[in-house]
């Protein structure tokens, strides 16, 4: 039964189409029916929605988004992105909101445009980031969790996510190679260093949590001079000051020289969200050797394993309730203890969240249709894809190869034909640092791949290409040399 | 073109259906292709992916959500939840990952349950959170972005909804009265708000992000008694400590008595994230009157808007760069200076975090949908209707407000028969208490409908109702009334 009557059609329609002009009108017929209440102005009956148009529009739109995005998304003949600079892409996109709504088919038309500019993470040749491809149970599971729209803080409100969370969080700590533990998913791997920054801090100060750290000896942080500036930005945020952060000197691959940090410190807190995913490989998961030693870890499923942003869980060993204790504020509201189920199921409490998505939901979905087994082969798909390239680019000439890669990351130079045969000096670096800027910049407007560079180590800018995604191949890694060269032929 | 050639066929299939049994085999027929190449035991000719199977998938889904989801959003016959208590709900899902994947007629099948078994969020008797009900607008643009995958840090790879981030922080700034300002979408009103605490810190202590809290003297925060628990939650997270919270008296309403306030500080923040939403009614924008001279307002469009968990920004008064200043790190691999576009655009680096969703897409998309008079009409009719249940709760034997509301949370006890003779005494509040518990109970396992209760103010357990989405109508209204009278007849 649904809250219908055909009396309500003309009020329904005239708020998507014509809010303002026919409202008068209807409600004039409305209030000669019987039982029609208006308070403040406003008519009660009935739903002011009309639902079977919304559900067109979904459908709609669905179908839009299946064609233009899903299953574009292994066709290498369309572009990675349709460039177009700020201001003109303001004039091409209708931004403004305006007091009257847009009819369906302006909406819809809206939703092309939106993905005809924006860029195409699913697109094989999308290497810009630590995420790319496409996952179909992972889209599905976030096309669920959309309809649903749950917040996962109590069993009563989110009784399946809290479940599957609990769920995944056991099994990623089972491949870590802890005996126990606990966990949440995050809004990120950023926040996650900061849960675990701010753990460890009350782990050995919990007064920390009721009386701050104002009038308190200094804390100081120590961390790997190659670590992610989120480890920058909680120092900041926690109130321990980025000066108080210490960079330990890394060797020539980034890795922290444990000998460099034992002369100042007994220990240190480890991290690895973008590698994590190397544990769910038998082959590749001796490349975090040691991992089961730290205490905690920030694993962020979303990028090689493709669960899709965000998925993202902060790991802990300890399993005394420390993050329960931690950032409980026990809202009276939400986390009533005189439930009729067991309360220790609503999780909400260990979080600096309020709302939170169910992130889990996506992995899980895609960990059970995979199995780890398909989800290995991934990741040792892309270590392999990588492997390739690094040997391609040592054969071909103007190529030169930053470091042997461990993962999945391959840095590069490419030297252009003018350049290789100048002498090695200032000169010759100071040209070659704005190298790769012109051949980013050539690549957005043809809208052909996608690839990263950035200055690091005191080197010029270099390419810094990340193969992660299955629909990836042997022939994208061809084409990303020879379109390089491509590009950069007159340089 | 796609990456596709039909004697991959048979590897292809063997990922999604046998991963392991016949890997084997099909390794053979590829290698006697010509151009195969094996690199560390992987094929790495074509993608891995059967991309028709997988686009299938996401189809049949769809279609599930559409029918299972969507079009019941506004069926009242149906169940609000379908309860199960924790242990009992692990046996009928299928939790376990394991190595190998499940077929996709289990995974559907695994679908339908999760659908199942979760609560109903979008159902018209859901009154139980600040969310509840379902918006097509805003699904479909959730839908697009899970399909795009973005991530907001960088124009290169999110041009579209970095404008529609900026455009929608434009509007709701002129609809706060702020002449300029700057703004943040984040994951989560909690979020927020410790942004808003961290910013006024940084801005008049601008040293403690780099020199950190220790050896300061102590910082204090001023805060209503009533304010939400994640200011006690930031306060421990930023290193302030929650005994340096100065929690503020309230009149009977909740509301911060100015002169408590000015007794103790001369200024203080204001919050404002769930009734932020009546700005947008001109009839009720009143309640909300001076808060454009607040410094900062959290405001989420995913409460009473209905733009979906989760859609939270922070606004600013400040327009100098206080945002960025306070939580730039300048990662050199994202942003990089030597760009070819204007770098003003890569607004990432005003973001504690790094990977980052595109949370102002999806009320962008209800906005230019619904116009600014679509939005108006739904807080109009959400207040008209809580009203309405005011007065229905005054006429009625056994309900009793707590206080007169002055927005859409309408807090009342049911006072069951056997209550209703006895003296005013401590034996009556003790029993009052326990009633709505067992109410509660009995609603969820039965289904019928979502509220929540809580003790408050020294108040014992009274119903907190919520009245958001536009599919509640007057009869939901009667029907709640009724279906508590029904729940608590015996008692």
């Amino acid at each position: 039964m649904k809250h219908e009557d055909s009396s309500w059609s003309c009020y329904q329609l005239s708020l998507y189409q014509h809010p303002t002009s026919r409202v008068g009108v209807c409600k004039q017929e409305i209030l000669q029916k019987k039982n029609a209440v208006l308070v403040d102005g406003v008519i009660l009956n009935g739903p002011i929605m009309d639902s079977k148009a919304g559900e067109k529009l979904v459908e709609e739109a669905c179908k839009i988004i299946m064609e233009e995005v899903v299953q574009k998304a292994d066709d290498v003949t369309e572009k990675v992105c349709e460039w177009q600079a700020p201001e003109k892409l303001k004039q091409i996109l209708d931004l403004e909101m305006r007091d009257t709504g847009e009819s369906h088919q302006k909406i819809l038309q809206l939703c092309r445009d939106v993905i005809k500019y924006s860029v195409k993470t699913n697109h094989p040749r999308f290497f810009n980031q630590l995420y790319a491809g496409i996952d179909y149970y992972s889209l599905v599971a976030r096309f669920i969790t959309e309809a649903l729209n749950p917040s996962v803080y109590t069993y009563e409100v989110s009784p399946v996510f809290l479940l599957v969370e609990e769920a995944v969080i056991k099994k990623m700590i089972e491949f870590i190679g802890w005996e126990e533990g606990d966990g949440i998913f995050n809004p990120g791997g950023s926040v996650s260093n900061m849960y675990a920054m701010n753990l460890a801090r009350y782990k050995f100060c919990p007064e920390i949590k009721e009386k701050g750290l104002s009038g308190l000896p200094r804390l100081v942080l120590f961390a790997s001079e190659e670590c992610h500036y989120s480890m920058k930005k909680a120092a900041s945020f926690l109130g321990i000051g980025t000066e108080n952060v210490y960079f330990i000197k890394t060797d020539e691959r980034g890795k922290m020289i444990p000998e460099e940090l034992e002369k100042q410190v007994q220990r240190a807190r480890k991290e690895a969200s973008w590698g994590g995913s190397a544990l769910i490989s038998r082959k590749h998961r001796r490349l975090l050797h040691g991992i089961h030693r730290a205490d905690s870890v920030a694993w962020n499923p979303h990028k090689m394993l493709l669960a899709g942003i965000q998925c993202c869980a902060l790991l802990v060993k300890d399993n005394s309730g420390l993050l329960k204790k931690c950032y409980s504020a026990e809202a009276a509201y939400l986390f009533q203890q005189d439930k009729f189920y067991d309360v220790s199921y609503d999780t909400g409490d260990k979080s600096i969240q309020c709302s939170r998505r169910p992130d889990a939901f996506k992995f899980w979905l895609m960990w059970k249709a995979l199995g780890t087994t398909g989800l290995e082969e991934r990741v040792n798909r892309a270590l392999a894809l990588a492997r390739y390239l690094v040997e391609e680019i040592k054969k071909r000439e103007g190529f030169q190869l930053i470091l042997e890669p461990e993962y999945a990351n391959v840095c590069f130079w490419y030297i252009p034909p003018s350049l290789r045969k100048m002498e090695d000096g200032p000169e010759f670096w100071q040209k070659l640092h704005q190298v790769a800027p012109i051949i980013k910049e050539r690549m957005m407007k043809k809208g052909s791949m996608m690839l990263g560079y950035q200055p690091h180590w005191g080197k010029v800018n270099f390419f810094r290409q990340v193969v992660i995604s299955p629909q990836v191949s042997r022939e994208d890694m061809d084409f990303l040399l020879d379109e390089i060269e491509l590009l950069a032929k007159d340089l």
